[in-house]
């Protein structure tokens, strides 16, 4: 594994059990030898599971087959069972049929309804994925079932991960405390369409499906489609939320369970660009005054996707110049002589120039910080959006160039 | 200087003098010690100057300044001046001052209207072009004119160039040989919209100004606007085309002229991706079977720009998972199922799936080659393009953690 990543937590959160959730793992060598590589969450009877997908338009089987099924009823239960080391992506009619296996296998060892297994595969692309190693050791899972094995499972489902991501939060409703606990991978392949990232959340809230599904989907949008490293979507991205109802506490509706769902969320987004593939900065770039908010986003894409930029803060070079550059292939409506530019405090550039107050020394001083502000204002508009990214380095073309030998 | 790109042709080709055109150049010292950093082009009497220039949004001062004068009176002559070191961009009003101290410099010094006077700056985004250090030259330079010094023209509008860039054809008309010389310089910061990237061609044909601008922008779509080497649009990009009429040879509507003219902007194109920041490999990527022209720039694009397919290629990987994913992502009407990916010769991956045909080991000894051919047909339409890119290496990011300092 490559070294653990500078922007790395300290440690791996105590995450609560969520009543109703049992997780389980194994080693099966779908690629990887002397690690587990599949993940069993068992979800109780009565819960809900929404889910937002990538929208590649090549995407892998088990997406597809998620897809179908997220909607339907789960009232009997549900059973999430990833692994990692081979995408099952590009792999044709094989593909579903190993995803059909998979199910079939979980329903019938949980007792479960087929239309209530989902799956997630992430690895490698277009190699056939051997699923009879999976199933075989579907009853093993089964069997191991254990509430408190929540970071097994998010150990379980890395790929070029440098370390485990969760995230927790609670909130009274109604005199009860509801819990959330989330896990999640990723670590290239990261674009506004979430790429190769998947997370897991759940909770013991009580709330209907659709409710579910129209809080994730939202949420979705302004944490997990708001994150990038190196611009490329995957075939394979999934973001699921169970809700178990365990907690007896009806959270449709409710603002405080919407900010503790937003925060778990946002924070596993933020974990995901901090195990970004060489990464050693974490750069929030902001954008204001942008006329509309699709402009706001162009604008601050075009920023975090930039090469130039992302060499320039690997390199701790304050290169405003690139911030400009970046702003003017954007496509979005902007005016050369209203742009200011921040870096962190220091005004940088206003009115078309250099701010009088800059100096190339608190550029530089600042660049030194692991974690950046970068802020643009178009000054020509009301809209703002905040996106996140990492640096590019010298160790993502050395994972990237190397990947499969 | 970095090292000369290994995809660099052997030596600067012959470039025939274009009778009605000089050059000189200077070591003024803007940024770079010890080599020429000046050069001046100058068009005879009876010229047309035809030019396409960037669609950034925060465009250079003499970017702005020459889209104002472009298509306007070169009947008495006119010239070019450009300086590398120094972008004059994102400079305020001082930097349109700047330029009109050149112009107008050079205007008093051959004798021109101010209006017949263009100019290019490279370089520095950001940073107060010492336009003094040029416009004092002046004088010299217009001493040292010369109909054969195109190759030193090329040397002095290098950044960070690692070879001199220069194409040349000729082409009969009416009995009368027509000839073609341009040179480029470009090598980051190259995306569709030309990037930093400026290319100069002088022929001594006979068009008028309206309909060499016509074939310029026509053939700029297809040549310079299908090369990418980062995704990165520069603020200063140009490509001029200055016909002198010298041949006496009428070329409106002459499509072998079209074709020589053509055959000189791709070449030059080509050499700047060949010349890519770091690159060790030039990639062509050929897209077919698309539904319409703007989706296979797409898919095309897509490819050709994702930093996950270009680390593959710098590792000689032939990973076609990626090239799966950056068809999935680019947002076009695509097909699973339909698709076909051919490495070269080798059929890679047909009806969704590895083709039967296809060894990783042919895929490994085709991706050793220095030229790369990626094929994508789609499947669904009749639509084609090609779009040219290099690899993504380490030492991209070496040049351009490092680029200020």
């Amino acid at each position: 594994m490559t070294k653990k990543s500078p922007l790395a937590p300290n440690s791996f959160p105590k995450l609560p059990i969520i009543d109703g959730v049992e997780f389980a793992t194994a080693a099966v060598g779908v690629k990887y030898r002397d690690r587990t590589d599949v993940m069993l969450a068992s979800i109780s009877v009565g819960s809900t599971v929404a889910g937002v997908f990538t929208r590649s338009a090549t995407r892998a089987a088990c997406v597809l087959d998620c897809q179908s099924k997220i909607g339907g009823d789960t009232s009997r239960g549900a059973a999430i069972l990833v692994n990692s080391g081979n995408a099952n992506a590009f792999t044709g009619v094989a593909g579903q049929e190993s995803v059909n296996r998979i199910c079939t296998a979980v329903a019938v060892g949980l007792g479960l309804p087929v239309n209530a297994v989902f799956t997630s595969s992430t690895g490698v692309i277009g190699e056939i994925l051997p699923d009879h190693k999976i199933t075989k050791c579907i009853s093993s899972l089964t069997r191991s079932l254990h509430g408190n094995a929540i970071e097994d499972a998010a150990k379980a489902i890395m790929t070029t991960d440098t370390f485990t991501k969760g995230s927790t939060a609670s909130v009274e409703v109604s005199g009860k405390t509801v819990k959330i606990s989330g896990i999640a991978k990723g670590s290239g392949m990261i674009a506004p369409d979430m790429a190769t990232m998947l997370v897991y959340i759940f909770t013991d809230a009580k709330i209907l499906q659709p409710e579910l599904q129209t809080l994730l989907t939202g949420l979705t949008d302004s944490s997990f489609n708001c994150i990038t490293v190196d611009s490329d979507t995957s075939t394979s991205d999934a973001v699921f939320c169970a809700a178990t109802g365990t907690s007896g506490a009806d959270v449709t509706r409710n603002e405080d369970f919407k900010k503790a769902l937003e925060h778990v969320m946002l924070d596993l987004a933020h974990q995901v660009v901090k195990d970004g593939e060489g990464a050693t900065k974490f750069v929030a770039v902001k954008v204001k005054g942008a006329t509309s908010d699709s402009d706001a986003r162009k604008v601050a894409m075009s920023i975090a996707n930039s090469p130039l930029v992302k060499t320039a803060i690997a390199g701790e070079d304050p290169n405003w110049g690139r911030i400009v550059m970046a702003v003017g292939k954007s496509g979005a409506q902007a005016d050369r002589d209203r742009l200011s530019i921040w870096f962190g405090p220091h005004l940088v550039a206003e009115k078309g120039w250099v701010s009088k107050s800059y100096t190339e020394k608190n550029g530089a001083t600042y660049m030194k910080q692991n974690d950046l502000v970068i802020c643009v204002d178009l000054g020509i508009g009301n809209a703002t959006t905040t996106v996140w990214t990492c640096d590019l380095t010298h160790q993502y073309i050395e994972i990237n160039a190397n990947y499969r030998s």
